[in-house]
């Protein structure tokens, strides 16, 4: 192993999600992949599940049945699988090759561990399994009890821009959702600066179809997709409960939001429009302003000037998000617009960023790659 | 002539709702088009411009400067221009047909006229040009002064549903603009029981690519839209105001209202995802029964189930209004969904409509087309 | 029952093709659904399965299985089931009302039976079963024995244009492939005609997406289908052998040909591309002339002015077939262009075609949708 | 100026090539974007012409008129430009910088000045203008005369792994066209190795919309686009002479073609579907292993596996060109496939190719990126 490269296994390699790390991270300058799971398609060549993908030089697929953790020589575990499964998968990484030497070693904490150990397995989760703080929230809204409620307390959200104190230091990372990416990101620094109310926040969500994953859903079939649009799971989506929780965290109270998301005949991208009401005598100007400052330092995080409203097809490909700010006619009111690539910003992207800055690695390695547009 | 055929005229029959009101009028049993103008066209046979449309045996297209209104026989005049010329046009037409003979009859209204003269020209407009009833408003919003100020008092909003009175005797409809058609049908039942607030609604609307027409336009690029969403014209698109005049007139008071549009990649449909407060102790389901109780009888508006979401694929090339309603999980508010045809209900269709009404004719004729799905 | 009206029964109506039927029937003036089959959703309101369907007063689904075929009133069958099930379930159909009732009756064909039981059961298969002349050939292609023998003779290859004469009198019709309908419509005449070599005739076809129906196949869902095209099933797809089956027997000799299918992002439609050899002497505008000849009096199809290229958008929705003609630059070569609705001409809409003339209705009637375009 | 860093210029930034090639040189290690022209534009920062590239710190557009070539700072000049424009700007940008200083230099070749004044530009064109050797054969496909035929002789036709040899000398190289670049790399090695006839080529090419700019036409529009397939340019496209120019070129014999393009509804890729007759006793196999032998070294073209389709999405966004071949069930003949993304391969990512092959730069630096899928 070169001592500049971390070596990756993705489990769950067969899914969108899983692809798109593949195609991050094949253009990592540090970053080897090592081990690919897909129980569906163990045994095969990835090009065959992926033909895109071809000729990278990559592992075969296996079952993760076939993985023997113990021994391993991995540094990172990107955790693409289905939502549920997640838990008990990630339980057994982090307890072989982790609690027990957490005990051995007589540390305190897992942070001391991941000093000491270096060159052990993190876990970059992109499911839903460790991104609620509370097992019984989470119990409520994916119908089954948490399978591993002693790791949620050391799970990082990582949503990047506010995770980069504790990614360093972190073993288990759960990624933001792709709706909740989009939501927080414009909405939370209004609330921290209470420049918006916190009890009217309506966020109309729109995204592409690949958010739904690869599965073979009636749904997501062409033909009830093209050419038209529809809002789905109104008022009951699993990441009203995630969005709620984090901008809670950054207003200091509890925030409750209408989250309607709708699903457009494109592949990828989220747009979310969020109507607020504006608070304390802030102005429209006031929210570009702070969200202008926030975010002037963030690599992947980009400001529209006043008055340009953000498209997905121009984050398309990208770890980008783009913010737009604009007065609305009902006085005491305004429009906030994010787009982001939901595979990219929304899943693996900010997953590799995670990833970077939980290393120490250049922050944007991987991630350097425009947006195709067309 | 058949005693039972309205003679059909079409100005401007080379943009999409040109060939839209060709569509539908190709099997309305009582309808004969028999003059087409398109200035850049003129002299071409319709097929050469819409080849969809060939072996109908329309009349080939003529310029408008060429048509010899006087003498004319021609029952009805659908005015499909662009913005900012109708207003003469239509002036020009019903003065040399009307406003002459009203004097010499010693006539008092145009109503009066219309019954005198059953065989003369009435016009269905589809541009804006007289939807507002304050040119004032008119001239702000388009940009220049409103060239038929006479004609505004006696034009009808011709939003079906809301004409039906009105419709048999008018000499001038003025078509709803597409947006407002998908909004104000499901809100004005709403406000005009006082159940939900006035000072609260915002109208997150979604719209297909053909709502901007066949102009080559930058923005209607198959590049610039496929594959992507965007809001635009936020805070200030011309169907704000007319929403609003329709909604005031429903509750009785002054309403404004958010209005947001997005463009979608699709060709048809429109999405109008509502967002509003409860008023008077109302709950979702009251406003269900309001809006089922408005529409039973309306031939093309369906109120869906309580918890059902309408999808514009669902009323693709019909005159179909769907509308869904659910509770939010915010308490005290509600969001309501339409869907229609931008092209159909949204536009042309809804003209269609209306002429059945103006003229007695069976209300659904030539508009019995079940939606195309997929 | 009016005597005007035909009782229709549809089996597998959930999907697209059983869907298209409804929305083609719906206005027909002749047509009642009194029974639709649909094991998955047994018990369901068709607007369940198909929410752009509600409101038109259709019978609740039910099982195939609970169907009692002795004695229930239905003029007309279409069966709309997957292939390799259809073959059982038409020869009980038949069986139950006919195959007895001939023996009982001592008549000798099933014409004479068909005139003087004009009320029992006719068959229109949408499936493939009945297709192919030949049942080793059909055990062949479709890898399994056909299991309705028996039936096979008397079965009417159902592309309309050929079938004129043999479908007041037949029983059991197969409509064609929605490829073979695109590819034999074009090269027929010029095969009988003698125009084109046989031997050399290569068929690019390019269809929509819903030609592979409603199944929740991987190759089906958007992310895999939309923005990329690709070919498939190349030298081995099922209805090569149903085209070169129509083409030899219109050029009286063996044909064999080149069909290569490709996936096109969209819905609908199919275009052909064929690439051919001339004849004896014959020039591209012979055999734009020998076409046009041979389908001036067809409502369906439309060749265009020789140099015009036919677009599927331009027969989306519609029972029309367009046909465009070129020279190649090639010398000694033609390119024939046929573009059709797959789900319309290509199936349900010929189809309902063939009803009209088994009954002796109106040829149009229920089919005089113009093309939805956009 | 770093030694290791060309200066580039892009005349024509504002196209659909002008931004794929910035979207590439962006992540180049070895170029830095000085100077960029845009008519229309001229005077804007790029990122309102192109919001994605926002925040990459590039050059304001100028007007091309208001360059200053003599003794501007420049390595590399790409120029896309529309068609016809280019031929007099080229030769006064190579004219003012090398023509002179040839005959000062008493140089025999543009290749020894190449050698001697390694910081002067050189010329990548992505236009057609310098692609036909001929410059009788350019004045009857485009329509006018050439305008700089003193230029042709030298001008190198790129397409790159036919021009490795020339590229390192070249001052002016003519990137192919998107179609001849889709045809002529699976067709070549077959004509050159005599394994096809030569006579009887047909290639069926099916192109996303990119392909006709960013023009403001009709028949861009994405009502026009979207939903559809149709033939253009039937017999009479400006590739043909191209593509036969360089398969005549491999066969060392005249090869003619018929060549059909079609537009496809999706942004980006051509797959090519060409059907051949095989020759001197020549297999499918053997033609899948010459193409597999002729490209086993090259890094972005990959036989696929006997059996196995291209698919356009599976090379979006790349320079990868993905070849299949497959036998037909015709006798003697077989069908060989192959896809590229048509802005990538077929434009920017080939002349990006060609400009690191000219100056000696890692070859796929700026051209890492996987295809992104879906």
């Amino acid at each position: 192993m070169n001592s500049n490269t971390l070596r990756i296994a993705i489990l769950g390699a067969s899914g969108y999600t899983g692809a798109e790390l593949v195609r991050l991270l094949a253009c990592h300058p540090n970053a080897e992949i090592v081990l690919m799971t897909a129980d569906r398609h163990a045994g095969q060549s990835y090009d065959r599940v992926f033909p895109h993908l071809g000729g990278l030089g990559l592992p075969d697929l296996v079952s993760i049945d076939d993985v023997e953790w113990p021994g391993l020589d991995v540094d990172v575990v990107f955790c693409g699988l289905p939502h549920g499964t997640t838990q008990e998968v990630i339980a057994g990484i982090l307890h072989d090759t982790r609690r027990d030497i957490i005990d051995e070693m007589l540390l305190e904490t897992t942070a001391d561990l991941a000093a000491q150990t270096p060159g052990q397995p993190r876990v970059i989760d992109l499911s839903a399994d460790f991104r609620l703080d509370d097992t019984e929230t989470y119990a409520t809204w994916y119908g089954h009890e948490h399978h591993a409620p002693h790791l949620q307390p050391e799970a990082v959200y990582g949503l990047t821009e506010y995770a980069r104190d504790a990614l360093p230091d972190a073993r288990l990372v759960a990624c933001p959702g792709c709706y909740p990416t989009s939501a927080i990101l414009p909405l939370a620094p209004l609330l921290a600066s209470e420049q918006i109310e916190a009890e009217d926040i309506i966020i109309d969500a729109k995204s592409g179809v690949t958010g739904a994953g690869r599965g073979e859903k009636l749904g997501s079939l062409f033909g009830e997709v093209a050419e038209g649009v529809h809002a789905y799971a109104i008022a009951k989506h699993r990441h009203g409960p995630e969005i709620e929780q984090e901008l809670s965290r950054a207003a200091g109270m509890d925030v409750a939001v209408n989250f309607t998301p709708h699903l457009m005949p494109m592949n990828r991208g989220i747009l979310a429009t969020s109507y607020v009401r504006l608070a304390n005598g802030a102005s429209a100007d006031d929210l570009h302003q702070c969200l202008a400052a926030r975010y002037a330092d963030e690599p992947f995080v980009r400001v529209l000037p006043m008055g340009e409203a953000p498209a997905t097809r121009h984050v398309r490909g990208s770890n980008h998000c783009l913010i737009g700010v604009f007065a609305d006619r009902l006085p005491g009111r305004a429009i906030v617009l994010s787009a982001i690539d939901n595979l990219v910003k929304g899943s693996s992207g900010q997953a590799v960023h995670n990833m970077n800055l939980m290393y120490g690695i250049t922050e944007t390695a991987g991630l350097e790659q425009q947006p195709l547009f067309p």
